[in-house]
């Protein structure tokens, strides 16, 4: 069931995501990695591996057991991930949660006709908080859970105040509230929206000669975005900026609160703490990746999700170690 | 893959984790109680099931699917655990740590045999606590890990104050110590050990006339329970005693601190707070027995642990559901 030989990884896409998949794919012997295929001429990638253009992607087919997907979940994934099944077992972390049927059947379908395998949606949410959420569910049925994200940058909000007029650069951090977070964990269980348990706290670098109050009215009335939200807009230098707000920090919580049918309470918690989103979420990806070599080598083909797969997978160690060191 | 018919469920020892087990049952629709199998006179127990003796489980053979073993690690498991699994698969809650590879060995034989299927060491710890022991080493495989137990009570310890001379009741709370997990959190790996990371907090009623220098000494300098630790004990009236003591709570966090190949810091953190740590675990066996139910019919035979069972496998719920709501 262990792998003899080293597990060969391609990565797709080489932004902040496919970048952390190859700091990541050093942390694990048993595995190697054979190249990045990239959309942009291959020459002009910073990048010490060798670098390939997609269209080069299914010569590889013999070369590269995994193939971890870092595109993104708007268009490129959408596009392109039923294609690189086609010739591929694959990881990526699609994250748009209204498609996620749809593009699973999509995946599925195409995975199974080429006898390959595919998890789709990895990563830490959807990914481990999902496996969070479904333990929660099944080990206490009567019960209500809450997704806590923050303190950590959202990308989406982020793209958003940048494109105010009279902003240079902006940053947006999602923040739980902290009362309410104490609230569920003293066992109530109160009715939430994501407004009600979030807060966006946004820095801004203004251009020259802004006007500084209609940037912030216009945030904090950006429907979707920032209306429902207690918005705080602060304005910085440039100089700040740069000195503390160029990474990529996330995180959260998800809670589970529940009864046991004599009425006592019960929570599970679990917390994810990280200093770079991109470079944990290749991470999880990574380990994952593993899990899809071995399942592939047995036989298994289609569209998997983090629920199909059991722990021992994402483990170098033989299973007697494992329970051994680690049950 | 999912069930057409009720999982039918038998509960052998009736101790708290039996009746914990017909609670759980209770919460979960697709389940029924065949019944409770003991040792004693079962006209003795006060039990609304139909009880029969243990020499009597193997006429229902074909009338339970799963078999919960609510027995003791110390002597009842290794002792019965194998017959039970000739004629039923099983769910046990085995916890003797050191002891779980040849445990899992006499399992696994017997049932492969008997093409039955077992899973060994189930609960939240271990169970739970390993599964995010194992996440933790394989998503972050440059790191250290740390459990820390309680608040809670451990059945041992207040065991073991109980047998000193002139203890009328006992009960012994384990306690982390909040400034070592705040360390923790703050990104720090320190080498430990469980007595650096944990207080041992006792609550006694003295006999009437009882020497109590003599009984916090005899605590404080038991070799193993106590001696390595900072001990506490207080003594208290047996009114106070029933009040607030004869509850059997308990929890704790598994927390791994890694960093990734560029050097920055990630936490994984999973945490249980427990009002009964026996309806609790008896919660996570019968969510387990489920996967057993599935995995047996799908052929499989043997012993298993929680690392090699899917997420999916707990929940009554089709994938598609699980996908659509929870991913």
């Amino acid at each position: 069931m262990k792998p003899e030989r080293k597990i060969r990884i391609g990565i797709a896409g080489y932004g902040n995501l496919g970048r952390g998949v190859e700091y990541a794919v050093k942390q694990n012997p048993d595995m190697e990695l054979i190249g990045v295929f990239t959309r942009r001429p291959p020459d002009e990638l910073h990048c010490s591996l060798p670098a390939f253009q997609i269209s080069d992607m299914k010569n590889f087919k013999d070369k590269i057991d995994v193939m971890i997907l870092c595109w993104g979940s708007a268009t490129d994934l959408p596009e392109h991930g039923a294609a690189a099944a086609e010739f591929f077992n694959t990881v990526d972390s699609f994250d748009t949660h209204a498609k996620i049927p749809e593009y699973f059947r999509k995946i599925d379908e195409c995975a199974r006709k080429n006898h390959t395998l595919s998890l789709i949606s990895c990563g830490w949410d959807p990914g481990l908080f999902s496996l969070a959420r479904l333990l929660g569910h099944c080990v206490l049925p009567e019960g209500k859970d809450y997704t806590f994200w923050g303190k950590g940058v959202s990308q989406g909000h982020s793209d958003a105040i940048r494109r105010v007029p009279g902003v240079k650069y902006g940053i947006q951090y999602t923040v739980p509230v902290q009362d309410v977070v104490e609230k569920i964990r003293n066992g109530e269980e109160p009715e939430l929206k994501s407004s009600d348990m979030h807060l966006r706290i946004c820095y801004i670098v203004p251009e020259k000669g802004a006007d500084l109050k209609k940037i912030e009215e216009t945030i904090i009335n950006m429907p979707h975005y920032f209306k429902e939200y207690k918005t705080t807009v602060n304005f910085i230098s440039e100089e700040e900026f740069k000195k503390n707000h160029t990474g990529m920090p996330h995180g959260g919580t998800v809670i589970r609160s529940g009864k046991s049918a004599t009425g006592l309470k019960h929570r599970i918690e679990f917390t994810l703490n990280l200093e770079s989103n991109p470079e944990f979420t290749a991470s999880v990806l990574v380990a994952y990746a593993r899990a899809i070599f071995r399942m592939a080598k047995e036989g298994k083909t289609g569209a998997l999700t983090v629920f199909d797969i059991p722990f021992a997978y994402l483990s170098p160690e033989p299973d007697e170690k494992l329970r051994e060191k680690l049950l």
